[in-house]
């Protein structure tokens, strides 16, 4: 087989063969197809697509492309959640330990942040010692002992999805939809699970900007997840305001803190948590509906049990479990700046996208992978769309180090405000739930 | 400018700007642009096509990318003539002289054979002591002595199109109607022209095999030509059965210098040549009409100043002008081998490709670009489409060096030969003319 024949054969928008996929993941992985030809590629297949068999065989071969997960023996069912990403969409840090709580085991890869999005793991490391960085044994007991870790990805996991995602990114192949789903799917399938449940985010801070994207994104995941044998149900959620009421490391721990010690000052956040907890727990087959899963989320709060497991997991993983009771414990920003509203209204709209680059102006972010974080970083905001604001209330507090990065923030999350005369109607978290095998 | 922006516009089929284009072709030549992003730059290309703006300014860009023939001071017209390439197209080696010989400066940049279709300068290099490889102040000495110069491109003439053309190859985007028409004449504009006729070529043994595209082709060079301010004519012609009586090296150069001395035993050879000749001294202003161009081309063959035009270029460039009077000082084949007709009948069909086949078993091409070549093997071929054979009938001698490859290309040549019993309709070899100025 030649790596040009499959190029040429991608060009003819043909569909490869299982064998010709694996000798396109293989020869990414080890190095013998030069860049030049994966990029070549890699755009034929962003202009020309993949069908769900293409794409299922891409997942497998580069998950078989390193070595998966072996979490054998443990017993099932396994159940991982991801989230394409948005600005205050910290839930993993709640979820998984509820899930964990409800008797499910839940072994959570995780990502980091780049641009005006967080990633769960930095969110982690915001804890005073807490690691993330964890061998596979160590996972595996954790996982035996309370049914819940949180990690990085190891390294051997799906090299030939890091090569593709590296050369993805610098060849304006990122938007391709069959690539962004083999990519998602192959981190996921290497780590064993029997079900997964997956958060669509759309709107200004979402990688699907447009809902009927989203709504595609959805369905070609939620379809290749089945035919790699992998129960999964997808949860398009709204993603044009940040979600909760916090934007940083410390302060998006501090808002799972806080919900899952009962507080309901986050209704957004809070749905967000029932709804893809509810559907943990179907598909892992402990209640028999969504809707019994949320209730048993509900209580699994209540009664505390969800905020045990988060702090046994801290205490686990080498954390300080005293963040859980006293967040002066948590990283914190030296300064603070409050933004006022410049006149009466109602929220309209806080773009969730400008309020995520406001976050980076604060050092919460990174521009670049190379970037250091400051872990105290980020917003509080006291008002979201649909609040009524007077002239001067304080919409936001801004939290950072450097006067003249509050400074440039504060401007930018007023950019982010929308002020109207009338109420905004204001949408669903939830916007639709997919699950065709339900 | 940042190359991923070029990448992402093209991929979402929007035009470039000539700055844009600018920016493109510097980063191929001076290595900026790694390999990847460029591959993937191509193929977007190579999906969404680039408009005669672009190419336009692709082509500008390209030739200015390296330094140009300084032919100023030179008397006008300059004009070259291009071939897309074919099996038994020696054509330039009797056309450069001739249209010389009728006045015009002709400096012919040529190329070398790859795959079943030969190379002019291969060709030429068959002349013992025939040099190629000249410094411009030779080439611009030559034209002004006797008007005719038949070299290699210079090292740094378009660079740009060098790495993108070597790219291409590796990379499936050889195709590209866009690229292949900058590529052409990002090389023929560097040569300070004022008009070119081109012969595009269709049919098996052309790279346009399908008469259709060959036609929007020659459009697409001569509306990019007109935009670079060059005069131009597209002649396309066919290439379903090789062109005039001989394939292979050293044997082209025998057909032209016979064509040169007034044979007519291969019609389609001279029609293609007389056809170019009339458009080369209407384009270059020495005739009114393309017709009367042919007729004068047709008195500079019966006087014999075509033909002293050749032999005063061949000891011009160091060869030996006796080839022209005595063939046996040429290179030759140390064995030959006759093909026979399996059956009576009319010849149907040679395809042009599976002879270029033959050639290539015999030693008379490249498979690859570091092959030696055997300037003396080739085929003479004594049927061609339209001719009756009785069996036994010898329809073609083969030349080569090995007993095996004359095996194997007599098999290859008898594929090639299609026998039926009805006389078949003749193609003529002219199909079309496209000249919008004329």
């Amino acid at each position: 087989m030649r790596f040009l024949d499959l190029i040429v054969k991608k060009r003819e928008a043909l569909s490869h063969t299982a064998e010709e996929i694996r000798f396109i993941a293989r020869s990414a992985a080890d190095g013998t197809a030069p860049d030049y030809q994966l990029a070549s590629w890699l755009m034929a297949v962003a202009l020309n697509g993949m069908d769900t068999a293409e794409t299922v065989a891409m997942t497998r071969e580069m998950a078989a492309s390193g070595s998966r997960l072996r979490l054998k023996g443990l017993r099932s069912p396994k159940i991982d959640k991801h989230s394409t990403g948005g600005v205050g969409d910290g839930v993993s840090i709640a979820l998984a330990p509820l899930a964990a709580a409800a008797g499910l085991v839940v072994p959570m890869m995780s990502g980091r942040g780049l641009g005006h999005t967080g990633g769960t793991l930095d969110k982690l490391e915001a804890i005073p010692g807490f690691k993330v960085g964890l061998p596979e044994r160590r996972i595996k007991r954790q996982l035996e002992a309370i049914g819940v870790c949180m990690f990085a990805a190891t390294k051997d996991l799906a090299p030939a999805d890091r090569k593709l995602y590296r050369l993805r990114d610098a060849t304006g192949t990122v938007e391709s939809l069959p690539l962004i789903v083999s990519s998602i799917l192959s981190k996921k399938l290497a780590e064993d699970l029997d079900a997964l449940v997956l958060d669509v985010k759309t709107g200004s801070g979402a990688f699907f900007t447009e809902y009927a994207r989203a709504e595609v994104g959805a369905q070609a995941l939620v379809a290749t997840a089945r035919g790699l044998g992998l129960k999964a149900a997808a949860i398009i959620t709204s993603m044009d305001q940040p979600l909760g009421r916090f934007v940083g490391n410390a302060l998006e721990v501090r808002q799972a803190v806080e919900v899952l010690q009962g507080e309901t000052t986050a209704p957004d956040y809070l749905e967000c948590l029932l709804v893809l907890g509810g559907w943990m727990l179907k598909l892992g087959g402990a209640v028999r509906t969504a809707d019994e899963g949320r209730e048993r989320c509900e209580g699994l709060i209540r009664s505390g049990a969800a905020f045990r497991r988060f702090k046994e997991m801290v205490r686990f993983q080498g954390g300080d479990p005293k963040v859980a009771d006293d967040f002066g414990t948590l990283p914190k920003a030296s300064s603070s700046l409050p933004v006022r509203a410049p006149r009466s209204g109602f929220v309209r709209g806080l773009s969730a996208r400008t309020v995520g680059h406001a976050a980076l102006l604060l050092g919460a972010g990174r521009a670049r992978m190379e970037d250091d974080l400051d872990y105290g970083a980020g917003i509080r905001m006291e008002k979201k769309t649909g609040d009524r604001v007077r002239k001067g209330d304080v919409v936001a507090t801004l939290y950072g180090s450097s006067a003249s990065g509050l400074r440039e923030a504060a401007k930018k999350y007023l950019e982010a405000l929308e002020l109207g005369a009338r109420p905004a109607k204001v949408q669903t978290v939830v916007r639709k739930i997919l699950c065709p095998a339900a």
